[in-house]
């Protein structure tokens, strides 16, 4: 240990102080800069369009051990803030559990790996790199955050060899789980138009109804799959359906639905749309109405296979909490989706389960955990 | 003919110019009230809640022979008054054509039976009853309306023993189609209550759109009959379907629905409601979720088979328009489903065109062909 150690829990709560709701800065980078800077980290901040990021690196460019961390400063709103019972930017510890809206995710992530890190380079300067990639924006579009980064790197022959992303990955307790891979998302937008009439008199009019209601049903109750070596099962979820009519004697125009499907390594977006399309073209014929469908594809699946990285993460948990965690590709998306065309990346972080809640909150045990778990994981990269 | 004839014409153009939106009388019924009362005509105002209304008898209470002619005087809102090319409350004559909101439905048919009656008494006394039960509630809820006359009538001893609805019943042409009979009419609105969850993990939750997707196309998708000796086929209209869900990682907790069913006389709104709810429980049963199916029933199905009254009507139309009328039970509802279970009912009027639209208008000369229609109809009952 350094002679005077980052401490992780009072550089969660500055972060907490900090008000970065996506796509506010809030002090939160800067924090992290100066921080950084003064322990011997060049950094650069890697802003585009509206998205701040930081880049920072000890050690040299390019070097043949590259360690990166990837996380996020920005948090999402704070909801009903009336519902809350601490300030969410009071960044206030009560009983041993930190409070605040980015607590668990993932301001307390950050701030273990930047003090992990920090102590490490100071402590055993290691002979390679050690990288801090970190966004302002992994709540909002994602489109100009991580991906900025790695861009940002490739024009500058900046490189990582393996990553970690900090994300929250445990369901229950500290240690649980690390994730190795995430099914893909994708999103469809329906739009049904068939031709506006009076309920009296259906035959005149085309109801687009009766076809949404169709689509919908075929497209939720087929199996996509029944899950594959490292994933659970596909899944398609119809997350809306609406129309907006109120009048009872009218047959509206057309109709409108989504539906979100997390989809597994035996598939890719191309085949998810190619099947839905040709859904939506066996139930517009059969109707006679128009079907529109527009897809807004979020990530494909990916999977960082286990090996040498995730035995490595596995073994400091095991070390560090006492608990084997599994490796599991469950969940909805992070940024590891554009990390993992770079370098084998896994993620591990805190216990998730009050992340976007109100009164999200972390015993600040787990961030002293998570910060020993980073160290030892560094220790043993470049061991 | 009378001395000095009353012109349905002017009556029309005088009712237009009375902004009777329902539920305001705006002056319609006061007009009538002083043009019968001065031709000999008891009359009574007979406002239920907020409805004004208006009954008027020539004649003794109870004669034998009591015909009644049924109508409304309130119209639906002018909707987009700038699309408008006339006053829509103006009266106004174009090219032998009268303009105005009620124009056809049905200040014009209310104004033809009106001069038709006070014409008839004064000029041929007839030996028994005539009688006009005339709402300002037929567009608007109809709770307070002809329903509250009938029911005035049964406390007063007032009865009719035959009755024409003034409605406006010709689709293309004048002459060309009287109604006999109405579908009945229901609506049911559908809520189905599910579980919220994350898209990520439909399995935490339980989606209450792939239940709703599945129970209007099994409800649309029914075949109710094939029509009877005088209906149509009866039909089911989802007419809308909404969730009201922004968030596409959001599996939401519930969806409403409503369809609108036209039911003819092979149904009572009874067996349509016990068809639909065994559904509901099956669907619900399916999918394990709650569905709640609250339904509106606007009217029964309801026929007076062809006779002495469709008869009568039928020979009056052909005399004066040179058309023979086809004997029809289709279209919407009308207050003749009040009717019916007072007295023989049929409907004829005018062409119904351009009702509830913008411009709403009428040939000033079918206006004087139906009031002799309705004269002819009157002499010929008495005769
Ligand atoms: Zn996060
Ligand atoms: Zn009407």
């Amino acid at each position: 240990m350094p002679a005077n150690p980052i401490d992780p829990i009072a550089l969660s709560a500055d972060l907490i102080r900090c008000p970065s709701v996506t796509p506010v800065e809030g002090g939160a980078l800067q924090l992290l800069d100066k921080l950084l800077s003064d322990a011997g980290f060049e950094t650069w901040r890697v802003d585009r369009g509206d998205t701040p990021n930081l880049y920072a690196r000890w050690g040299q460019r390019g070097a043949n051990k590259s360690f990166g961390f990837n996380g996020h400063t920005d948090v999402v709103p704070v909801g009903d803030e009336a519902a809350w019972t601490v300030d969410p930017f009071g960044g206030e510890i009560r009983d041993g559990i930190l409070y605040g809206r980015g607590a668990t995710d993932m301001k307390s992530g950050v701030a273990a790996f930047a003090a992990a890190a920090v102590d490490f380079v100071q402590d055993t300067p290691p002979d390679g790199a050690v990288i801090l990639a970190i966004t302002g924006d992994e709540e909002g579009p994602s489109t100009d955050g991580t991906i900025a980064l790695l861009d940002w790197m490739q024009t500058q022959g900046e490189a990582m060899t393996a990553c970690i992303v900090g994300e929250p990955t445990c369901p229950e307790f500290m240690g649980e789980m690390i994730k190795v891979g995430r099914r893909g998302s994708l999103t469809a937008h329906f739009t049904v138009t068939g031709k506006q009439g009076h309920s009296a008199y259906p035959h005149r009019a085309n109801n687009p109804l009766p076809a949404m209601a169709r689509l919908m049903d075929r497209l939720a109750s087929h199996e996509m799959d029944q899950g594959s070596d490292h994933f659970d099962a596909s899944t398609l979820a119809v997350v809306t359906i609406d129309t907006g009519n109120p009048a009872t004697n009218v047959i509206p125009a057309s109709c409108k639905s989504s539906a979100n499907v997390r989809f597994n390594d035996l598939h890719t977006s191309a085949s998810v749309i190619a099947w839905m399309q040709s859904e939506v073209d066996a139930v517009a014929a059969e109707f006679g109405v128009q079907i529109d469908m527009p897809v807004r594809v979020s990530g494909e699946s990916f999977l960082t296979p286990p090996g040498a990285l995730s035995d490595l993460v596995s073994a400091a948990v095991v070390a560090e909490t006492g608990v084997t965690p599994t490796l599991s590709t469950t969940g909805g998306t992070s940024d590891a989706r554009f990390v993992k065309d770079h370098c084998p990346v896994v993620e591990f972080g805190l216990v998730g389960k009050t992340m976007h809640q109100v009164d999200e909150c972390v015993p600040v045990e787990q961030i002293t955990q998570l910060k020993a778990v980073y160290a030892r994981i560094l220790r043993d990269y470049f061991a």
